[in-house]
């Protein structure tokens, strides 16, 4: 299959298509005008579902490893079993993939990628590529930024993380816990052990025999991944607040050398897709509500750190399932077409 | 006023006695059966309204200065304004302040208090004694447990504040921003900028000219002079979330020398007033639900964090309300009355 023009554009296929993350991802391709030249929607099971894109309902398709024949570009977002299955199968039918899951992150014949921060790590590869965990997403352009600047000693974050990052049915169970509250009842959540309406909850995604939670070690690993700090000392604590959309993260960082507010501020502007939103007096700061629909990544609340030296405190947003998984998936697959590596410049090629 | 004896109990007055931190002082003197002979429900405006206690409808009356004469000890919960007009009112007319506002805590005439902490700072004293911030509150006892233990190097704390932070108007907003919500509106907030109920908010309190907030500052100033540890390396982010009720803090500490996380448990578990829950992988970690209506401080996700030498992080909920302002208060007048406090040990006695 390889070596194939494509004047009129890309197959794509999207796995995971009816998922909260899919759809944006189809959404996304739209918008951003993705040369598709055919899209194919795939899910685990179709149960007879469309998707809509450029006007049209497309029919989701049961996937199969055939389901890859033909396809250039797929992108995953059905969880990690999936991932490890059919990415793969897709891989060797010449097709290249973005998953979404946390599969194939830290495998060290996959790059794993932030659009503005390593786009180089794309070349070469190996049919797989990965889009880092929403957490890390959203942090790393402002780290790159302020390792460029004046070097990075030592990262600490606290997110606060909304429930669409597990998904379309967390989303639900909020709004339902909002509707128990609302009317008086007592709150529980259908699917976790914890309400989250009442409570920050510190417990996402399973917890490692170290006391840290595999989202917590996520944003350690992938972090030193993405920005080729393999050493880099950081450390985070991860909770679910009861917000439907967007994450946003407390960060206290200590830099090798003196960085000023204002020299951070410009930093961070000097990033692709970050937005500086830092004017507290007059009550800018990132907002999680704000950020929702965009693709930027917003920062504020920049400020000296007084308990080190060379200390910087910040307060990040952005939206979760959009640049946070879906945009940055398809700003991967952009780049893949413009540093014409969707066919026959693999490492194996 | 000095010296009287006091065989059926004290002369208590409450300022602020309508609000949500003032009636439950009142609730707690009465749950906790402190030794009030009278008690004086007081409030900047009485508007004809009565408090409950001991099965008696008691009438709120307009504070004045003479309101405090005869008065043994006096709870405040008005706010810094009236506290900087009546509380010296009140103790020259030989009452002891116990006073829950910001305006007197970094006073350094007058002690800062969390029981448990560092009850030997009452005395002396000059009439006026200083109840802690609710995020410094829940801290406090933690940090001392780990000062005496390994040492305190450096603490970096990211809080997630209920609403009822800022008292029962606050609670009220956020209960109708989720009604708006529930019944498909778009929220917004009655009395600030934005709404709790979509967006974290980094902010609470006024912004100084270092891009800090009053309230960050509170948690670094208050834990230096609580702990007597002047120097004290310490930072905080302060966030409002979309609960009703309890702090959570997220919390990363360098200590002088090795501490492993069951070494911290038991220094935490041998606290007056915490709790330590930490089975994380069954569910079991502190949760502003679970907080609620509770005097504990409790806390768990001990572990161990990899990016400092001698790092630790945790989770640390309690009641803002009660433990963070209410119970506390009500503690420094137990200890008061313990210690001989009420009378005649001033200063300047």
């Amino acid at each position: 299959m390889s070596n194939v023009s494509h004047p009129e554009g890309y197959v794509v296929a999207v796995l995971g298509a009816t998922g909260l993350v899919g759809q944006t991802m189809i959404a996304i391709l739209e918008e951003r005008n993705f040369p598709v030249r055919t899209l194919i929607p795939l899910a685990a099971t179709s149960g007879g579902r469309t998707v809509h894109f450029r006007g049209a309902d497309i029919p989701v398709k049961q996937v199969q490893p055939e389901s890859f024949d033909g396809v250039d570009i797929a992108i995953f977002s059905a969880g990690g079993a999936a991932s490890l299955m059919y990415a793969p199968e897709a891989a060797s039918r010449g097709c290249v993939v973005v998953d979404n899951s946390s599969a194939w992150r830290m495998d060290a014949n996959v790059p794993l990628v932030v659009s503005q921060v390593n786009p180089g790590a794309l070349k070469p590869h190996n049919g797989i590529i990965a889009n880092p965990n929403c957490s890390t997403m959203q942090l790393a352009p402002l780290l790159k930024a302020l390792s460029d600047a004046a070097g990075l000693e030592r990262v600490v974050v606290a997110t606060y993380q909304s429930v669409s990052g597990a998904g379309a049915k967390s989303v639900a169970d909020l709004v339902q816990q909002r509707a128990t509250v609302v009317s008086g009842g007592n709150a529980t959540s259908t699917i976790y052990p914890h309400a989250v309406v009442s409570s920050p909850i510190p417990a996402i995604d399973v917890f490692l025999p170290d006391g840290s939670t595999k989202e917590e070690t996520k944003v350690v690993n992938e972090s030193r991944k993405i920005l080729d700090l393999p050493s880099l000392r950081i450390s985070a604590t991860a909770v679910r607040v009861p917000i439907e959309r967007s994450h946003s993260e407390a960060v206290h960082v200590e830099l090798s050398r003196a960085l000023s507010p204002d020299q951070a501020r410009a930093a961070f502007a000097g990033m692709q897709g970050v937005t500086v939103v830092d004017d507290p007096v007059n009550h800018a700061y990132p907002l999680a509500a704000d950020a929702a629909g965009s693709d930027e990544i917003f920062v504020g609340r920049v400020r000296t750190d007084n308990s080190v030296e060379h200390g910087l405190a910040f307060w990040v947003v952005s939206d979760n399932v959009r640049k946070g998984a879906a945009t940055n998936a398809v700003q991967i697959a952009e780049l893949l077409v413009k540093m014409n590596l969707v066919h026959g410049a693999r490492h194996d090629a």
